[in-house]
């Protein structure tokens, strides 16, 4: 094993209670090998004990993939008959010794179909939690990686301010969600985007995770879109609300709380200090506004190769922030069945403060 | 419950040895209830058991997409602080009676994250595979789904069609992969993808499921182009391979061959033939040939609200077709570190053979 990611997995591994890990194909298993899998009905799993070469099983079909390794990896490759991928599972177990081991476990992404295959390949293993581990691997952004982000940011701005001067009343969601895309596309997102973009308008934008749907867009309503680009791998996740048509009064108001919470959060973060204190920050300008109980989510989510990942801006969350951690700072308003608001952008931890990779305009834009 | 496709469920459960059935988000829970959840670190399960109404445990933030449901759910909704989860969990388990019974579960859909928390909340129960109950459910494609298949059939074909004329030497592949992206969108997509375009050239298309690369396409090269469209939540999933410039003599007869083994696959399905004989129809043909150890996979997957689904086009599978049984045709043959070629086409199976969705013109054509 030469790959230093790899190399510090297994670091990671020796100070644990942990033998090894297991991954299947997600945003921990390219981190760490470079190599990219579908998650289909096909088992791919990846196998990592220090001192060892990893094991990754995989279908032989996939194993093309594996030609311009530039570090050391067994790879045991099955056919097509599901019968048989049992013994592609007990053999890798074996040649790393695994069972009756402790072999950690990625609970958000392992499904009980590659979990199944390797149980019954050693079965008597014990199969603890790596979250923890695994998710520190990935906390700290490294300049390459921030600088990927940073672009992400820049090619979802781009394809937003390309798509505003074409929002009419009487679109659907559902076209402007579309338009958004090819957008992002033109503007240089890897061709997988990070999420569906969110486009949401009158009741439906009081809905946190709205998908678009064929209502069209009508004077009055609030708009709110929430997308995302990726580029090489890492991404952004960004919203901005605008007014269709007219603002609002009562909006208007709340759009300018909910930019007054969003500064709020973005200023908070700085090192040493712990995640809840960015949630209280952006919560505590909506709370004395009165509007408290219609901010209903976390202030922020980590980023990086996914949109959900640690650490989390949570009340309750104690992590100390750390220079590289990277996270989402996204306050919101919502008034079931009249109208939602949120302002959300992407920041990072620097070592006196923060760096934020996004500067598109706040404030309300009225469009349509 | 009065919704069609729960009561479809009860009455498979009240046949099963199952006292009932947990899904998270994934096709078969937006298949069961019209209800959208992206899968992250929030845990959102369905407890489906007969007699009962269904329970939804989910976040709070959620809640508004239930407004408008037209049968009956029970929600068990949670807030933002993890430790909590675990109460809405034993919650719904104990509104159902559930501990010590048998808990179906979906082992391709379910991860660790939410199979731990209902485990917790039921931890005298059993959880036996309930793959075939729920595969059952969406085995057999209405009029109604069959046209939504049919039209993102023609969604990917047209945006096909519109990006050929824009495919030059040169250009690379990931390029590509974002003009067709653009395509599928501006030609009707769904906004959610099913897949991001495969579009690999040269020895990449030799790889079955390449990503696109920053590669060039150069002249001589072979360019396999596996894409899909989603329309109301149905698929496509198509496969036409190119000749970039010019086209290699071997690879030529490689094209026919292929062409003749993705006809004889296509003509080989009808009620009551395992679908082992698909294969084997599609496989004979590029056995006689001499290139059968280059054909490295199945010759189909099933197709509906999934890219790959029941039923398998595979050699061992002896589950009999049946009318309204959706799947692909996709012989393939690659030469590692060369060029691969693969043909794949759509079918449903009728009263007595059946119809081919897609029609796109399968003859090798020269691009660039």
């Amino acid at each position: 094993m030469t790959h230093a990611r790899l190399e510090k997995l297994a670091a990671s591994l020796r100070t644990s209670d942990l033998d090894a890990v297991i991954l299947n194909p997600g945003p921990t298993l390219t981190y760490l090998t470079g190599l990219h899998f579908h998650l289909m009905e096909r088992p791919v799993v990846l196998f990592v004990a220090p001192g060892q070469d990893p094991v990754l099983v995989l279908p032989e079909l996939e194993l093309p993939k594996l030609d311009h390794l530039t570090y050391k990896l067994q790879a045991v490759a099955f056919g097509e008959t599901p019968s048989e991928w049992g013994n592609a599972f007990r053999k890798a177990a074996q040649m790393l010794g695994l069972d009756g081991k402790r072999i950690g476990v990625e609970p958000r992404q392992l499904r009980l179909l590659e979990f199944g295959y390797v149980m019954a390949g050693a079965p008597k293993a014990e199969f603890p939690d790596a979250s923890l581990v695994l998710s520190a691997l990935r906390l700290k952004k490294d300049q390459a990686e921030v600088e990927s982000m940073r672009r992400a940011v820049h090619i979802a701005q781009n394809a937003l301010e390309a798509v505003i001067p074409l929002i009419k009343i009487g679109m659907t969601e559902r076209e402007l969600a579309s338009e958004l895309v090819v957008q992002l596309l033109k503007n240089g997102s890897d061709p997988e985007l990070p999420f569906a973009p969110i486009v949401a308008s009158g009741p439906n934008s009081a809905v946190g995770h709205a998908f678009p749907i064929d209502r069209k867009l009508q004077a009055g309503d609030m708009l709110v879109v929430d997308w995302g680009a990726a580029y090489d791998g890492y991404i952004s996740d960004l919203t901005r609300t605008f007014a269709v048509g007219e603002a609002d009064t009562e909006f208007q108001k709340i759009h300018k709380i909910v930019q007054e919470a969003n500064a709020a959060g973005r200023a908070a973060g700085r090192p040493g200090i712990p995640c809840a204190a960015v949630d209280k920050a952006a919560r505590g300008v909506i709370e004395q506004s009165g509007y408290g109980k219609y901010f209903t989510h976390r202030t922020g989510h980590g980023i990086g190769m996914e949109g959900h990942e640690e650490p989390y801006m949570r009340g309750d969350n104690l992590q100390v922030l750390e220079p590289g951690m990277a996270y989402t700072v996204e306050p919101g308003i919502y008034l079931t069945g009249r109208n939602g608001v949120r302002i959300e952008d992407d920041v990072v931890v620097t070592a006196s403060g923060t760096d934020c990779l996004s500067d598109m305009p706040r404030q309300m834009r009225v469009v349509g």
